[in-house]
């Protein structure tokens, strides 16, 4: 059988595999994953250098499916190779009878590729679209840092190509010369809704692709000799800096014309139907397969053998010795340093010690204090700038960390906003990611709210309230409040394997803890301990919380004060001290509710004991003010008003 | 004086403006303001068909600063021109002293475009990236719906441009014919931190817009009457079809050498450097102006005169008449009806009565029943579809509801992730957005934790928690659990000023209301009185609490059900029922932590009292499950499971 014949005969068989998959399972996207039968098929049994039976071989090329509701044909692929699959102690080869239980609840085939869930073909989790460019380029930058030669296709969905993020994501590709990327547009034309676009019609992806600075090459997607070709022509240039694009036109449903079209998004054909495409196939199969001679078969090829590299990890120096190291020690007598600048020596020093840290940057590194990494000739190559495109360069970050690194992304905290749906993502896909986000809360203050990050806390405060597939909390979400916090919690951050998130903010403050203070994720810190009220605040509020304290001191109140820098916490510790502190608590926080004082509140309420509960957060959209004082003073969080609050509770009223 | 000299000369005294203002607060940025200067002056002082004593009124031309933190250079000319500005009760002529309040509390000029705390000029909040042009090509939108000769023009920043929802709303320009809007890409060569990206520099700029359909000119954007010419051109094209774009060619720091180039970013000259600076635009003025004749002078065109439309809005029908219209009275009598359909039905009885209402759309229209709007006519023109670009949607939004429609936006509630920094600078424009997410929580089931939104409730509740400028909250989270919640619901989000964002799900529910029943904002509904327990739940989960009720029944136990389907709420009437069930509250949820329990929890905290709460929700990474009884149980959510929590709150063993 010749080549061709073979493809199509493969890609016919793995179509029937995605027919029957999605009919049992009652739901799916079978037109859609029919669509990329050819190019699957030539990617998986013949263009792609990858070990079935270790489908996460580090060397191994990779294939991410940015369109992931097509991944049935991907399952069907895979188990025809007796590709080895699992979670726990069932790994193990699969078949085709595993391909029936797509979708249910003890499968390890999720609706959409989920490698935690078991599919560890796939280096992430994706389905919310968009994002697999970024990923792929992710994966390739750690390839080529580690000097191995490795491909990295990536599928995406013509109706997808809308989504920015894969603008960023190409932009990224170029900017960073990353020709071992293949970004592959599978143009079927159908959308979910509609037909798609003309803004992202064959031609003019393709004219927007070379506008972009791509070497486009467009195909028939079904035609095996003009995929094998094209995929040779990039194997070739791929050690060169200048990327290539594929542009395919394809047919969604491709082999059963009864199920093309508009109408047949996500939807399996049953009954009737699901008979009339079986049908159809077989003869398009006939029709394709018949007349070519047999003289070729499909080969897999192994990718290179995988040596696994003389790592050294040493232990970082501490925030003491790094500035003794770099004639900072007037910082250090001077007692003040923003815990953003913290962050930037801790990073350049967690560089030095650990070859696996990487560093993203969002166009801000000299704002969040990420360029401290980059005066360090030899971390350079591990920095990657990734401009004004959050979406890239957290997505960017999950496909570092699939290549076994340990990112570290950092922009303004609100501009994280902008990566929500992709940090969301990189906790589904088991991501090692690390996010620091600075000039958080109010205290930003000149800048105005467009720039500051409010309800922040409250929205990955939700992911610490679950827990990832390991058990452990989806994320955790750190405030420092001083300096030394701030570089302590970016190491402990790094040994942690998980997604953290940090956040930091814009002023100096006056330094709390010291160099031989352990910050462990999970913990907190009681700074003051009394008997009256318990203050518990986190970042820049602690300080002001200080100095409400010792205005309450001086009305003869004798508080407690707590400094919350890991959410989650010790709920019980906590509360106990909220026991002998009468159960009064005050929570002070510079964001929006739903942050500190509810994970508090939650404690609370469970434990069944009585508590008395007051919260002060910001309660109205915040303007700019000219300094931290009259910011503080116009949203109600000054010492003053804590003080205030905090007597009042008490029943006791204190001067200014 | 020329008309060239003239703007040179303006161009001038706004950059010594700006200068001034942000020595004055100490901070902003006067260089990329100075980038601007002469498009700004052009625009504001020559082509803009505006009324500085009437910045909004309704056929002026718009200016909209996507790089809201150039804004110095446009108060300044707002101020030059005594253009009308203040909130409440202080609506006056800005004087060129108002300009050295920049960034002060209680100054109208806040540190980026903030038209909410006193300068209408602007039709949104900008200054977190890349938004702008959405924005601008929403109120285009309205405007060619509403047979308006309106231009509105928008400055991008090159670094900014690197933002994948700039080219989101490029495609859609492109998508709509809307070649009333032109962006501006203003290109000065530096970013934050570095110079721009090759990918962002003129040339590729240039090639990338021509590529997406764009007629395209490259300018000096220091060249007045290059500028004139070219927006000249666009004026002449701008009823048509073909949209144009301008890349201009710009200096960072126009007119003074000595703040140019790298490290100028964010930073006024303070000082001797301030001095330099003045003296360098003194000295460019002298080469610049002295030379040409003086005969021409700057002049501003009034706009169209604005005929106040006939409106008439009705008071939409109700679900029962809107079933009967449509030959659904078997729908009415099966007594099942998913939220999402009744939501469908909504927009297009809404649509009907009410002509301000716009539908927008992210390719799932056939899932989120959006369509239903398309299903009438006359409703066509108002849905706008915006095809898999979320960003881009919810901004174009913030524009039509700037123009005074009532946008709907809706998405899976998974994919609006994408858009919250998007849904938080709606907040903060005061936008009157409607935003409803479809599929929300787990009872999708089958497609698994990529298109399930888990920590939504969590986020958008951090914006219950505080007041917008009017006083109310910032936001409105609705879940109704019904058909008739879902319709009424709908209703009542129209019929409020400001944002609100729905959670509908995907699968049909019985029927719990009618349509007698009347959802208000803010209110909850008591389903079943009870004195044991108080169970308090939302949308889906409502059902299941439901038939948790008929096992606890028979457990002996006597338990209430409130449908808790908007927050906020009303804590008081909530925790004053929780009393009449002994103070036990259980909470159910199907998303992460941070939600209806965290809200109830604040509440009980809040008051005081002791209750005892136990809250159920989401707490691990769901994954595909076939169908809605499997998710709740790998969830821990069914029935039996919240029975049992609830039997063990009061110590009694239920059985299955």
């Amino acid at each position: 059988m010749s080549f061709e014949a073979a493809v199509h005969a493969k890609a016919l068989q793995l179509n029937h595999a995605c027919l029957e998959m999605c009919a049992a399972a009652g739901s799916g996207h079978p037109t859609s994953a029919m669509s990329i039968s050819h190019i699957v098929t030539v990617l998986m049994y013949h263009t792609m250098r990858w070990l079935p039976d270790h489908p996460r071989y580090p060397t191994a090329d990779r294939l991410v499916l940015s369109e992931g509701h097509a991944v049935p044909i991907v399952y069907a692929a895979f188990a025809d190779l007796r590709g080895v699959f699992g979670r726990g102690q069932a790994i193990r080869p699969m078949t085709s009878e595993d391909l029936r239980t797509l979708r249910q609840n003890d499968s390890f085939l999720d609706g959409h590729p989920n490698p935690m869930e078991g599919f560890p073909f796939f280096d992430a989790a994706t389905g919310s679209l968009g994002q697999g460019l970024s990923i792929a380029a992710g994966v390739a930058a750690a390839a080529r840092r580690d000097g191995l030669r490795r491909h990295v296709y990536c599928v995406i969905g013509d109706g997808e190509a809308r989504e920015g993020q894969v603008t960023e994501a190409l932009d990224f590709i170029i900017d960073h010369g990353l020709a071992n990327v293949l970004p592959i547009f599978n143009c079927n034309g159908y959308g979910q809704a509609d037909a798609v676009s003309g803004q992202q019609s064959p031609e003019v992806l393709e004219r927007k692709l070379a506008a972009a600075g791509y070497t486009v090459r467009t195909i028939d997607g079904h035609d095996p000799s003009a995929i094998k070709a094209t995929l040779d022509l990039f194997a070739e240039r791929s050690a060169g800096n200048q990327p290539m694009a594929i542009v395919a036109r394809t047919v969604k449903g491709w082999g059963a014309p009864c199920i093309q079209g508009g109408g047949w998004h996500g939807k399996p054909p049953t009954g009737r139907k699901l008979e009339q495409a079986r049908e159809e196939l077989n003869a398009t199969g006939v029709s394709l397969t018949s007349a070519l001679s047999p003289n070729e078969q499909l080969r897999i090829y192994p990718p290179d053998e995988h040596r696994v590299p003389e790592v050294e990890v040493s232990e970082p120096i501490t925030l003491d010795e790094a500035m003794r190291r770099l004639d900072m020690t007037h910082v250090l007598q001077g007692g003040k340093f923003a815990t953003r600048k913290a962050y930037g020596l801790a990073l350049r020093m967690l560089g030095l010690s650990n070859p696996g840290v990487y560093v993203l940057d969002a166009d801000v590194r000299n704002s969040t204090f990420a360029e401290e990494f980059l005066k360090e000739k030899d971390l350079t190559p591990r920095f990657l700038e990734c401009r004004i495109a959050e979406q890239n360069m957290i997505s960017v970050g999950v496909g570092l960390s699939a290549a076994g690194k340990i990112p570290f992304c950092s922009s303004f905290a609100k501009f994280l906003t902008r990566a929500y749906d992709q940090i969301e993502m990189a906790i589904y896909s088991g991501a090692n990611l690390k996010i620091v986000g600075s000039h958080s809360g109010i205290s930003l203050a000149a800048d105005g709210p467009s720039q500051m990050a409010l309800p922040d806390v409250a929205w990955f405060r939700a992911f610490t309230t679950m827990r990832d597939h390991h058990g452990g909390p989806g994320c955790y979400l750190l405030q420092p409040a001083d300096a030394f916090a701030a570089y302590g919690l970016t190491m402990a951050m790094a040994r942690h394997h998980g997604v953290c998130c940090m956040r930091t903010f814009r002023p100096d403050v006056e330094f709390i803890y010291d160099s031989n203070h352990v910050f462990e994720l999970g913990r907190f810190e009681v700074l003051t301990e009394g008997r009256d009220l318990l203050i518990v605040s986190a970042g820049y509020m602690v300080h002001e919380c200080n100095k409400a304290l010792e205005r309450l001191d001086r009305a003869g109140i004798d508080a407690s004060l707590v400094d919350l820098y890991s959410i989650p916490f010790d709920t019980d510790a906590l509360l106990d001290l909220a026991n002998r502190n009468n159960g009064n608590i005050l929570t002070v926080e510079d964001n929006f509710g739903g942050g500190i004082g509810s994970a508090v509140a939650d404690a609370c309420a469970e434990s069944g004991d009585a508590f008395t509960l007051q919260q002060m957060c910001v309660r109205r959209i915040p303007k700019s003010a000219i300094d931290e004082p009259s910011i503080l003073r116009q949203c109600g969080l000054d010492a003053e008003s804590i003080a205030r609050t905090a007597a009042k509770m008490l029943g006791v009223a204190v001067g200014s």
